[in-house]
């Protein structure tokens, strides 16, 4: 029986173990992941770090936090390899011994049998563990995760370490299927948070509309963060119940609604843009097509990333060249000789092309110049036009993206504004 | 005149800093970009931290740092407000007082006066910096960048200090161009790198193949790593001149052309798979046309993430309901009726179709399901076909994808298949 002593944790730190880490071939999603969900459970996290499997090093880092922290939690080095000591290390500096755990050995045989596979002798290894853990299965691996509790030294603080596997497809499931509810059991607090999803103005205006209330609110604390082209706003509360904590929140979202920001507030909670529009068009009923140039796919991209769009969005058509437009939109000759491919006259025959083709409801294009080639002085790179067309007509808006520079920022954004037209109608 | 010491680097840290880090708000880029150009100037990175803007936790963590390394980089808190205490820090670990530098005042006016702005009280904080510091301006915000070198403690080791400003696209273009320069009088080994493209094996499968070759090889070192339905073959040597190191890795990479692998090699430091595409086809002249079901303009998406990718790539749709498949594409209705959307047949008429509309030599096509919903008995999730059509008529490939669980990987897998069909005619 692992023996769980339970008492509360108060501060974390997260250790990531990994030589491609450590070389820049891989970008630490796991860090930030860990930090957020420590944070939606009230653990504040003063520490983050990154170690190779070198066995002084793990060491020293992992004394180290535990030194500073309540809890460490670690990513990597639980695979078969002789690389991989992370539980060794963690067993040595709780006072545990290694031993063989004969459920995960018969977990990892089954894992590589439904795989048609055959365990070697080095997975055995993985079946090692310090006596005394909490084992987590992995579903979708060899290594199991897993916790101990213990002190540093006789008659010291509790602490405890949880170590999970690297590969964040296997770490992720484990952290929210058994080390959540592990941990809730282990704090005093509840944290809520709900993200107001702003479009339209940059971080510095909705600041600018919302700094008294970002200076005076302290629980619920109200704090803008933005992602290319949107702005979100944080509202976070922390409270003995998540019911209490919701209340706070959900107050503070309607004083935000009454805010000189309201007009740019498009939704609350929203994961993007997208999932909004995908959401709002079903609730209405509402089915759309899209033709995009110098988006070159992103937007239909996007709205294909959420499952089940199919009811709402129809397909759609990337016209890259002029004869293209004019095959696949009906866009005219004329209209592309005489106001170029890049106009307000040949986004909107997009639109209104591609919503007749394929009998949608609405239409929405993009037409522009994502750079880094292809500007003139008339139509510099970041010139780009949205339109939309409904059985009413075609409303097309002139965007203006130089200033963002990079060719990904300037599509990112002309699809951000595509979808957006969206809300107005 | 800053005192340059000049004395050689043997190891580096990174010192990441920011509150939006600890929360999980945002992933750390910064941290593996430079790493991998650390790993690039042979200097080895040993440990990476990320510490929030608090004075006290800042400074432990500085002082540690510099404690086991030669350099310390750090990225972040350069900025106006009292929250921003870098520089300082970094001053008073190395001895250095504070004072105002006229140069980086006068760059920062400049900057706000090119964007038609005031500058504040407190961004004349900015121009506050370390005495003997090396300045390296910053064209794209308000912080400039700085170096200071010095000893912990008096007849101790030099130790150098690196600070550069958070926001990526600030920090990027500063250490490309000023930090590198900088950096690389003070090694005595240059590192040179090139990765072997391979698809169509896992990576488990490439380093069986290759098991030998990276035992054996010490200097080159071959490393293979994965991308999603990806392995890369990274071969690093290190020598004296880039020269020598360039030699030595291109004979290595002629080794690993000559092993079981060869086959599935496709390119040799191609950033994706997408840019040999594009690259292929225009050094034969070739046209293509995209037409996809399950991916969803996934793939004209990353045709089109790459600039002037329009003298190849002309265009092409996204059929998500199998009216658009007819109006657009001209699939037949009873290929639908009697196959289904997901179907080699339905593929193939949708790969030629786009062909014909568009014109283009090559016209490619995906359909699939990639769930979670959408799955039979008979086609389970991650059932795709994948079609190619040319002038010689079209060649249908089925995936079974099943395995790979999430609905984005699914994606990305049937995209790559959908585009390496392109290498094999």
């Amino acid at each position: 029986m692992p023996d769980m002593i339970n008492e509360k944790i108060k501060s974390a730190e997260i250790l990531c173990i990994g030589t491609e880490l450590l070389l820049g071939d891989i970008v630490n999603t796991n860090a930030a992941y860990l930090a957020g969900k420590l944070a939606g459970l009230g653990i504040p996290v003063f520490r983050q770090g990154v170690v190779g499997d070198n066995p002084e090093r793990l060491r020293a880092a992992m004394a180290e936090s535990l030194g500073r922290a309540d809890l460490l939690i670690t990513t990597g080095g639980l695979g078969p390899t002789c690389d991989d000591i992370t539980k060794e290390t963690a067993a040595e500096l709780l006072g545990r011994k290694m031993h063989f755990d004969q459920m995960s050995q018969n977990r990892i045989a089954e894992y590589f049998a439904s795989r048609g596979c055959t365990m070697t002798e080095n997975n055995a290894k993985q079946a090692m563990m310090p006596e005394g853990a909490i084992i987590f299965p992995n579903d979708r691996g060899t290594a199991p995760a897993l916790a101990i509790e213990g002190e540093l030294e006789k008659g010291g603080e509790v602490k405890t370490i949880i170590m999970l596997p690297g590969p964040p497809h296997e770490m992720i499931p484990i952290f929210e299927g058994d080390v959540i509810p592990y941990l809730q059991g282990r704090t005093d607090y509840v944290i809520f948070s709900r993200n107001v999803n702003i479009f339209g103005i940059g971080e510095a205006a909705a600041e600018q509309m919302l700094r008294d209330m970002m200076i005076s609110a302290t629980n619920p604390t109200v704090a803008p963060y933005c992602k290319v082209g949107e702005v979100r706003i944080r509202v976070t509360a922390r409270a003995h119940t998540e019911a209490e904590a919701r209340r706070m929140v959900d107050r503070q979202v309607e004083l935000i609604k009454k805010t000189p920001a309201a007009p740019y507030i498009y939704d609350v909670d929203s994961p993007s843009i997208e999932d909004t529009v995908i959401r709002r068009l079903r609730e209405r009923g509402l089915t759309l097509a899209v033709a995009e140039s110098c988006t070159g796919g992103l937007i239909q991209k996007r709205l294909t990333d959420i499952a089940g769009c199919s009811d709402v969005f129809l397909g759609g058509c990337v016209t890259y060249s002029n004869s293209s437009k004019v095959t696949l939109l009906g866009v005219s000759a004329e209209t592309l000789k005489s106001h170029g491919a890049v106009s307000a006259q040949t986004a909107a025959e997009m639109a209104r092309g591609v919503r007749l083709r394929l009998g949608s409801d609405i239409g929405i294009s993009t037409s522009g110049i994502a750079g880094p080639g292809g500007g003139t002085p008339e139509k510099p790179v970041g010139t780009v036009y949205v339109a939309i067309s409904t059985k009413d007509g075609e409303q097309t808006k002139l965007l203006h993206l130089a200033a963002l520079r990079d060719r990904a920022t300037i599509r990112t954004h002309a699809a951000n504004e595509a979808l957006a037209q969206i809300f107005r109608i």
